[in-house]
């Protein structure tokens, strides 16, 4: 600690991202990229940025993926916000729209990145715990808050709330933002987005880091009411004006414009999902239902930290959460059919 | 104003970007950004991530950048810190550092974001006037405060501070940091990256935007003290993991790499600089001493609001401000010999 620091610095706890090895060679499934690579149409799009423009300033409001996301959707461009990354965009909600001097509520098992930003601008969390099958139950949302926020599918559990229950959620706190961090959804789920229209209340955010294979570019978005969105425009606009580059920008939106490699790459995930599941259930593990680009398993018969550490030595990379509830289980990203064939063998040898 | 916002976003007064007109044609002089593009090795870094490793997270350290900067200046790795614009640098600068009670120190005509800054992060500014030749005098800087921070050359006069007046300030200020923000130093102006090993109290930021041609790429740096830096990264590791997309990273170090390139855009814009100003006396302006990419420029006989509408008529846009002392000066960014003579046209039709 420095006698420089703003009083607060000392007790932040930052997040801690998933390993990003410089070898390679490795079986890589533990941040939840996608195995495919992006969109030929969004690397295309980039392309065409690479040139003396690039001197200029982008459009800060990037209005083209603005665009892109509200087409996508069938909403309004004034429902539709873009960050670098959903972590900023999630960032600015905490910012904007959580600090009442009421708890955030959030489930105990879920991103560890809440308590995070909690800890950046001083908002009190009260943790919910997730039932014993480790799902969010809507009748614990009930008590004072000044927001809730949830992924959906959860993470690291990869459990779906379907749309009915999140509606209760909403119904039962009118008064509070309810955000519902997206980054899985499009493996399985139905998106939130459905329900902006009609709930005033309803923050969704998502990102191009899993399901658009450009966690490399930086970008994620959120779609809600205008009175949301312009919480979020005025942090923005007070803490960054350009959040998104050319290339990003013109990336992020031919992402979002090519539906059909975007359908097949994601469907070919869920098969993946699928068949892996199968693999790991004839070795004998627990996984818990997934409609995210991983899955969360457990073998009753041998311990999680030993099975990552052996894992590891043969050139695979899961993730493990030393935590409670949780420790025993393994975070698996949905690879390629190679590499989760590379996993199971792997798998098969030790358990 | 909604009832879901954060209290304090409702008196946030958000900074206002200079415009980036969607019409093709203009000369545009309003931004400040580089009239020649970025370094060819830059376009082909860039070049080469736009493969499928964009469905791979970037570093979120941007080691590789980080070196090229290191190495650029002669410091150590860990005295650099990057980010998402030199803007998202400031705000954790602001966040950070500044933090502490007591008002922030910043002249009455410098970058309109720092206002902005302290609105959001509620940090009471306490502003300095520039002398009567629009020069800071480092006497005025020895009153309490919790932090200072100025431009240099200071933005929009374009006025430089010699190291040796930022020492007065630094040295009569010891408990407090000194932000020095090097947007425009590179036209012209020493860096104060010199004086970083000497003084724990100094922060330096750069931004990518103006000098190395790539204000659509969205790079900016800070160079200080390893604590100040620690400080930096705390706070963005507690709110964006990754905030450097992998072609920025990329192409944000071989703009670094490429210093013949570099050195030879920043003579053609010193080089036009001095012609224009030379034409501009000749039609009878006042110019600032600039050792910036831009001038602040009036004349005696002419409007400033006047000049700008009329210039705006022939495709000629610059920048105003409505603020007292300077609203009869005109900020105009030094384009290419050819955009300067056509703006050195329109204006010798109007005066």
């Amino acid at each position: 600690m420095s006698r420089f620091w703003s009083p607060f610095v000392k007790d932040l706890v930052p997040y801690v991202p998933g390993e990003q090895p410089k070898l390679t060679r490795l079986v890589k499934l533990n941040t939840n990229e996608n195995p495919y690579g992006p969109s030929p149409k969004a690397l295309a799009a980039m392309q065409a940025e690479l040139n003396d423009n690039l001197r200029l300033y982008p459009d800060p409001n990037g209005e083209r993926l603005k665009q892109a996301v509200a087409d996508y959707y069938g909403v309004n461009v004034a429902q539709v916000f873009v960050g670098n990354g959903s972590d900023e965009v999630l960032a600015h909600a905490f910012h904007g729209l959580f600090q009442h001097g009421r708890p955030l509520l959030f489930p105990d098992i879920t991103y560890s990145f809440y308590p995070v930003y909690c800890g950046l601008y001083g908002i009190e969390p009260d943790i919910v715990p997730l039932d014993e099958t480790f799902q969010i139950r809507p009748e614990d949302y009930r008590r004072p808050n000044g927001g809730i926020i949830f992924p959906n599918p959860n993470a690291p559990t990869g459990c779906l709330l379907p749309l009915e229950l999140i509606e209760q959620i909403l119904q039962a706190n009118p008064d509070s933002v309810v955000l519902v961090d997206e980054a899985y959804v499009d493996f399985g789920g139905d998106t939130a987005i459905a329900l902006v229209d009609r709930y005033p209340n309803l923050l969704v955010t998502q990102t191009l880091s899993k399901s658009r294979s450009l966690a490399g570019l930086r970008v994620g978005i959120a779609v809600g009411h205008p009175d949301l969105i312009e919480a979020l425009e005025r942090i923005k606009n007070s803490f960054n004006s350009y959040p998104l580059d050319r290339v990003a920008i013109a990336g992020a939106a031919a992402a979002f414009e090519d539906r059909e490699y975007f359908a097949g790459t994601c469907q070919a995930v869920i098969d993946s999902r699928r068949q892996l599941v199968s693999e790991l259930d004839a070795l004998g593990f627990t996984t818990l239902p997934s409609t995210a680009n991983f899955i969360f398993t457990r073998h009753p018969g041998h311990d999680a930290a030993r099975l990552v550490a052996a894992l590891r030595e043969q050139g695979v990379i899961v993730r493990h959460f030393k935590l409670p509830r949780i420790e025993q289980f393994l975070r698996i990203t949905i690879g390629t059919p190679e590499q989760n064939a590379a996993l199971v063998a792997a798998l098969g040898a030790l358990v």
